[in-house]
């Protein structure tokens, strides 16, 4: 906002109670604009310094309401500055009526007013935070000269992931596999050009052998076992990423068996995580104490490593900051009243008395740089 | 929407994920169109016929952020067909700042595809869902021939609780007092006319006494005692809003001592009712049980009822019910690209390769009724 006068009370109040609305066509001209890998590079270091704050939030299990068909969850987190949410849901059958499976919306809110401040889409952010996230994870647990990659699951998610372990992890080689081969032909049209190696292949056994890194992102809502043990061979990093809620797992528990577990918020993940199928005193470790030095990540060139990955609300509270920066820096987004404005907050009836287009600011109004 | 032609496949989708937003000036729209009475009425039906259906609910309580001035809440609720939850928050300082103390929004999704549909503004609708629920359940429990109450607290809510008390009980006279004389004035002022008798006293002990309902709605964060025992004469009802988060009380706990005690949602209420000072077996009666004639009421002329009210998700669930049918009822409310709308729900990544502007609704454009 150009300010040639000093700011009043008024118009102190009304910032605080502006909400910024990206919408989905905000956020792909966001991702244009930046570009994709700028954005990938920057919410994992975003999720990289947020973690190392991770005493600093209050964290809590999402909450999840299941239903026949999926799920729909709240996923709340707050620092002693702002909270935020995100709103998801996660319904595996939705492609079949040419919906998308997951779906997603958040809010950053200031903690000393409570104001809401920035609303956006997170459909298109979640696959680009938990893509970055997963790279952040093999960043510090793969070995560092993996180059390639088995991409197990070739739908919404799956670019994401590719070009994260790309710009992120430095993987050259991919090996797709996906029941649907119209998906994995999908994901092969959608990276040509990208500087991968693609190599498609018809069962999971066979793309995953030789690879340093395995991925899987698959959606169906049942305790599959995508990835069994004796795929496995001495060194890899599996990043499952699928399975991430009760009665959705990717990895036989043989798997989690083989090597060392790395998990977001060990409360969530013993609930949601593949590590469901494990007794509650499996061992497991937060990955943010890899990162903060307090907990060893790989040991050697041959252990395995398993990133049992389910998405953590801080996560979305360091990609929902990252874009919250990114519309205000591009003057992308639209400002939205979602909580009144008035002279006298103790008179919200008196809202009811007024002519109301004279008291709220005309949705379709841009807001100013 | 007009249909001259039948519905396509493609047009089922984008219907599905259209998400309509209510703003503030739309709701202001909404309540004065339907007129406020109508809207307190309407919203206390809805609450009491979702109450009825109890069980049908996957019910919890809550989840606070608790921070040094205030908190941030989250309020999930659903059905086998919607999920609701509204974000609320709760700062009595924000008004030295010429912000609300209290804000909120919320959602109704589709349970089957997890698809956002309704998004408004509910600062304004929990206003009249708190004051429509005070209401419903003094009908159930305060003595049939009440005429006269007390309205302890005379801020953003107090002309709300007035009106649906008039309206829903057939209250005609109220006893005021606010520690803050400007707002019993404002109360007055915007209360001339409503065919009310509005009496201004210079006390809580003053004001109640010899009334048939006592309504404290303060907003001090604080165990306070608002109302002691010697308050209290027999056969009065009390209905407790203010105390609703822990440390925030303002029931002495022998006012709990002196009657039946009901709630909304026994798990929450004894973490932030006015019953958070009694032990854990203190008896307490969840109000939907009176409804549904599976626990008596009141008893007697002469016994004291209290109604401990916390606010409860359902109650939100209720009132964004009915204001979502109001909205299409009255054409009110925008379409806005929440979710994506792609051809291929799979190609998530195909939605960076497009004209953005193509794919998506303009946010301006009206939803036609």
């Amino acid at each position: 906002m150009t300010n040639r006068t000093p700011t009043t009370a008024a118009q102190t109040v009304q910032n605080a109670l502006t909400t910024t609305f990206v919408n989905v066509d905000d956020m792909v001209q966001i991702v244009q604009r930046k570009g994709l890998t700028a954005c990938l590079v920057g919410v994992a270091d975003r999720i990289e310094q947020e973690f190392l704050r991770w005493e600093a939030f209050d964290k809590s299990a999402r909450l999840a309401f299941h239903s026949t068909d999926g799920v729909v969850e709240l996923m709340p987190i707050a620092d002693d500055r702002q909270f935020s949410f995100k709103y998801v849901n996660g319904h595996p059958k939705n492609t079949r009526f040419g919906l998308p499976t997951v779906m997603a919306f958040g809010l950053i809110a200031d903690v000393d007013t409570g104001a809401p401040r920035f609303l956006s889409e997170l459909t298109l952010t979640t696959a680009i935070r938990t893509a970055a996230m997963s790279a952040l994870a093999a960043k510090k647990l793969a070995r560092p000269a993996s180059r390639t990659m088995a991409l197990i699951g070739n739908g919404a998610q799956s670019e994401f992931q590719a070009l994260a372990f790309r710009d992120i992890v430095g993987i050259d080689t991919l090996h797709l596999f996906d029941v649907d081969p119209a998906a994995t032909a999908k994901l092969v049209s959608n990276l040509q050009g990208q500087g991968l190696t693609l190599k498609v292949f018809a069962s999971t056994a066979e793309a995953v052998k030789g690879v340093d890194i395995i991925t899987t992102v698959t959606a169906d809502k049942t305790n599959a076992t995508i990835i069994t043990p004796e795929m496995i061979e001495p060194g890899m990093h599996v990043n499952g990423v699928g399975g991430d809620c009760p009665g959705k797992t990717e990895l036989h528990r043989g798997v989690l068996e083989l090597g060392a577990v790395f998990c977001e918020f060990e409360p969530q993940s013993r609930i949601e995580g593949d590590m469901q199928q494990m007794p509650a005193d499996f061992p497991v470790t937060e990955f943010w104490r890899v990162l903060a030095g307090q907990a060893a990540g790989r040991v050697s060139d041959t252990q395995v490593t398993v990133f049992d990955s389910v998405g953590f609300a801080l996560e979305d509270f360091a990609a929902l900051a990252f874009m919250q920066d990114a519309a205000r820096e591009l003057g992308i987004g639209q400002p939205i009243v979602l909580v009144p404005q008035s002279e006298d907050p103790k008179n919200l009836f008196g809202l009811l008395r007024t002519q109301p287009t004279a008291k709220v600011l005309p949705i379709a109004a841009k807001q100013a740089a």
